[in-house]
């Protein structure tokens, strides 16, 4: 794939993630970083704030940067791992810029705001990559299609290693 | 309810609506004209023209009226039997306003689309009546809960004379 | 013009907005209403509140009707004289589509909000009115170019009688 | 000011900018990626373009990043020197989010969609410099004030070197 090496997180926020989803995102986090992915997520708590403690975490963190696209017009709302922070100032219409941020979302977990953004991501023809290892709407769609307006599926995984796996295989040259 | 009488109507385009949905959105809308309920829909073809087409058909069309929110910035890409068009020019990030616009949203068939909007009627608090005749996301979702931040579910309705019903509670003064 | 009898009127809110200038959209407003236009506004108070109570108070309020599209989610932040209101939730960047929402824009006053709106209008190939009447952006910039991009200018008015005879000649079948 | 290091900068785009603007853009593009901020921008070309190619020809761009955030769904739309890409999906309302992106918001000439995004940065409490070497409305607006709601002024900014006091006056610690 020909595109900016960028893939968006989405999951569960502070009121949903469990801590193994935390912490898997954590894992996550520093895998991406130390692939030098710029990682674009939705900047709050849960999964977004665990990935991109992550990337802070990763053996050279220059490599890759968080990019924090939060509902509020204020960068004091962002979590505070954030490497950048853009404050959009339009709610939660931020989940659809989230969704077109990056030709590759992986989801973990997953209410409401994450459903939002795989139901983008589908339409706007997105690789998605849910994590079936907790519940949440990823473990629910992994696997599956939205609609039929796509021929593939939802691709399945448990690991950080088959992410990074497919990640290869998407950004291969 | 002290709210505007407004609802939205939200469900599958023309590529996912089956004939029988859009006769069900026809006649939905037909009693949501006679009723003087002001419709908001996302003003495409499949379920958002018939309901629309409903409304035009209604006794008394002076007393209900659609009000399109599509995601072009130009007129001219509405469908043929909306009222008032509102042109946004912000893409498919007109999901997120089309879910804030009414107390009540009501769901027929749908897509991935259509699953956007469920989510955000979801998080921002509405009333959400999902048409359990047909497949799509209202069919999976009637019944259910998005994830655990409500108490009450996705309310299920087989029948326009049902959903009659439940809006006339909810809207009683 | 082939399209919707729609205008857009945009201007000073309640810190901006003088008392002529809220006389004067009222009295917009009841001509708008009497023609039968349907008026799209930001639904906020100063010109835009004195425009929706400009059509209630016109002869017959069925033939027009006022739409607020708000930077809010919730309806309760529109003015008490909005007909139909459009929460959006998206904030400031509700101007951009307040104006994409008709094939004319009308400007009375107006501080950086309406100029954000104005900016867009222009951008976006919108007929724009700018009442000189008054004070604020719209005195500044009537008669004149925002830029190179077009070669036609922001027509300047005195009178909601100009604005009647502008609009008509403008939506002329 | 304890905020992220990061700046927007705004201006005209391939059809208004001349290549003075553009010569102006590099020098400036290098000088903000060699004190090492993140460089928020609306990533097409004119000063946009040259902004971001200033950033990659500074002597350590590792310290700086462009970050682009587009108009379209995709981030081929981007020119060639954005670091980052945000392919927001939601059209010119990504004007908004540009505004909201930085404390400090510098503008290079400019026409109707700087203007829109000058208006909104007045209005979110953006500090905002203008370059007065050039036209456009950078010049026009240098000194004065959009309306009364704040007490400062748009900075004026003749060169680079002002520019980057004005920063170390505003980021430092």
């Amino acid at each position: 794939m020909n595109a900016p090496k960028q893939v968006a997180v989405i999951g569960s926020n502070a009121s949903g993630a469990t801590v193994a989803m935390a912490d898997f995102a954590f894992a996550l986090g520093q895998m991406l970083g130390t692939e030098g992915y710029t990682v674009i997520n939705g900047g709050k708590g849960g999964v977004m704030e665990a990935v991109c403690r992550g990337i802070r975490h990763s053996p050279n963190p220059q490599r890759g940067r968080s990019v924090c696209i939060i509902p509020e017009g204020e960068p004091a709302y962002a979590n505070p791992f954030c490497d950048i922070i853009i404050p959009t100032g339009i709610g939660l219409a931020r989940n659809f810029i989230v969704a077109n941020s990056a030709p590759v979302v992986i989801a973990v977990g997953g209410g409401a705001g994450t459903l939002s953004e795989v139901a983008y991501a589908w339409q706007t023809g997105k690789i998605i990559i849910a994590v079936t290892s907790f519940g949440g709407w990823a473990r629910k769609l992994a696997g599956t299609q939205i609609d039929n307006r796509r021929n593939d599926i939802i691709l399945p995984a448990r690991s950080v290693e088959e992410i990074r796996t497919l990640l290869q295989e998407i950004f291969k040259p």
